[in-house]
């Protein structure tokens, strides 16, 4: 293939390690120069493409590139946009098109969820068939860690390890005042489909019985009852129970615990926490002291404490995204293939996107334990090689160091707006 | 002074270095062996000398000792016990002075805040009437940082950091998805009097402008017109507003927001966070989307991304506390003398117990910048050396080693239970 440009776009909601991704990316392309020219970034995701505003990567500086790597957040912009089906928007499909054509674009690589690669085929699908052919690479990313085929996804590693952390660190400030202060802690954690995260905080145990004591997720349906029989059985045994709610905790019924009709199950309004409606429901039910913590953004940006693990792999999948390309593969995402557990060793492997379009990654059932509140020793098996190592990013005065982009756009080219 | 074992407790909500402080005193103790026999750590707290249950610190190993260092929570745990004062409740008194008797302590360290200040000064006098003389030190701790006299408290440039570093991932993470998603960003922080916490919040900035655009102070009433300007400026000159607001903020009148009679400004039942309070208030009168985060104990169990400054001056406080004792002074507590804001540099100063006593330090008034959101030059200069340096924990399998006590009792010597 001749040697043409190249775009890369993120998507979604942002991670700790998507720029290092990134960063895998433009490095990696930088050393195919016979191939690979400029590479492009979208500004806003895919919106970059629409609206041709296309980042010229090649204005950074080098260590402004490198330092992508110890970066959070999305350093181009991302953006919540799913292209629709070929069929019911062919305009928006025509329109990156006629934009890549303009800026000579023949390479596009899309980092971001199942969605993601979803945009990615069809785009891929579209090139042939407008005579305008693409190289369409996927490179996994999602905290929620649902995607198929590949072993885990790029910046859910990093969320795990805060999570766990976290969950160690506060367990060990309740425990610490529980006999005379608060006995049950609720600690709020992402993941609105799977329980990827909060299954995350089983990795704060050391030994059976240690913290979190209870871990509510959503392939679990919430039982009232025997949840409250849970939390009380351990503070008298233990004499304090940490909790780790998943944002997606549910009824039988799908319903969402902190969603149950703008109301919780005493008539208060719901203000979005499930963490706050849980620690509620034990105290007007047990009268034990709480406290609780919503972590939100503050989880998957945590790029102080991210996963080493993490960080290579996200890395990896960028650099393989663009040999990938080179190698002249077409319509794949570079995948996370573990070959050993203890010590944890992993390589990249290929899937079609095909394959990895629209499919969710639950938790399997071999996952949770019996009685549904924890993991089982597989899990931890799974789970515990993905928050190895620490990379911390460089400090001054105090505080982490992470770069921010000149982000010069490329002159327009086409005539109409979008 | 003849040699005399001593009695060391922690006090009142715990931190992340409290337990190196202990480590200060435990150590320094034992390089004073001719004057300080044992060291007694209180089981939880206070009580533990109430109620005879004294940990032998000297069967735990050096190892475990050293490793207090970098150890969050209270190690022999804390409790919230305020000792009345002597006339109310003499017996109290009366029975610590029976256990210090019965097991041989002539030294007394209290680790706490403003009220356990005011207990170990109430301590001394006491000794000194029942004919029992007691060296009675107390050992500055509060991440609120309110304590007078010392130039900070141990404990809060630790959560001045982990609030500094969380508000600008946070807020970078919002940064890059503001043009489709998420407007408005609210971290609340701990602080219930004093707003010292989320002041430090504005360390995330680099230059004026920079998130975080707002920070709600409890010194500075809430005025709802002005800050639903201010956020409304702010989104459509920036794209976004990142918001950080003290749990402790208030009407005019000393209400706080969070807890206006239970229901916030639109009848809706709190649940308990001003964050999500604030959140909706500004979803409901301007239309943004939003995402709240609420802290909590994570932020004074963060060990994880703790001061290194803060460490030091931790530990360097509980070692002062012992060379205090040695040197027969009393009813005294180290201080941080500041002495260069930057470079900074600090030293050991002392305070008598009763000027520290029950004295709350608030933010004085020209570190709140005119506008009331946010800090001034002073503050920044005055708060900017306390999260300097990084003092990493030791991590085995991805996961900090935090130490867990042996926690031994010593043999009970009284009659009568308490």
């Amino acid at each position: 293939m001749a040697r043409a440009n190249a775009f890369y776009a993120q998507s979604g909601g942002v991670t700790s390690v998507i720029n290092a991704s990134a960063c895998g990316v433009i490095e990696t392309a930088h050393q195919h120069k016979s191939v690979i020219g400029k590479v492009y970034a979208g500004r806003n995701g895919i919106l970059g493409a629409l609206n041709e505003e296309l980042i010229d990567t090649s204005k950074e500086s080098k260590r402004a590139i490198a330092g992508l790597r110890q970066t959070p957040s999305g350093a181009f912009g991302s953006c919540r946009y799913k292209l629709k089906s070929l069929e019911e928007n062919a305009r928006e499909y025509q329109r990156l098109i006629d934009v890549f054509r303009a800026h000579g674009i023949r390479y596009f690589f899309y980092n971001g969820g199942g969605d993601s690669q979803d945009t990615a085929n069809k785009v891929s699908q579209l090139g042939a068939r407008l005579g305008y052919p693409l190289t369409c690479i996927g490179i996994p990313k999602t905290v929620d860690n649902d995607l198929p085929v590949t072993d885990c996804c790029p910046g859910f590693g990093s969320v795990a390890k805060y999570v766990a952390v976290s969950t160690r660190e506060a367990a060990m400030d309740v425990a610490s005042m529980c006999e005379t202060s608060t006995k049950v802690f609720v600690l709020e954690v992402m993941g609105r489909h799977a329980g990827w995260i909060a299954a995350s905080g089983a990795l704060a145990q050391d030994r059976p019985g240690d913290p979190p004591h209870i871990i509510l997720l959503p392939e679990v349906p919430f039982q009232q009852r025997k949840f409250l029989k849970k939390v009380k059985t351990t503070v008298e045994e233990k004499g304090y129970c940490v909790i780790v709610v998943s944002e997606g905790a549910q009824y039988k019924d799908g319903t969402f615990l902190a969603d149950a009709g703008g109301k919780d199950a005493f008539g208060h309004t719901q203000l979005g926490g499930v963490g706050p409606m849980v620690a509620e429901l034990v105290k007007s039910r047990l009268g034990y002291k709480y406290h609780w913590a919503v972590a939100d953004y503050l989880q998957r940006a945590a790029r102080h404490v991210a996963s080493k693990t993490d960080v290579d792999q996200a890395y990896a999948l960028g650099k393989a995204a663009v040999e990938f390309a080179v190698a002249g593969k077409n319509a794949v995402m570079p995948t996370i293939v573990r070959t050993s557990d203890k010590p944890y060793r992993w390589k990249i492997g290929e899937a079609k996107l095909s394959r990895v379009a629209n499919v969710e990654r639950k938790m399997p059932k071999n996952y949770i334990s019996a009685d549904g509140f924890g993991i089982t020793a597989a899990a931890r098996r799974y789970l515990a090689p993905l928050i190895e190592g620490e990379d911390y990013p460089v400090y001054k005065n105090g505080l982490p160091q992470y770069v921010t982009l000149k982000n010069e756009l490329v002159g327009k080219k086409l005539p109409e707006k979008w």
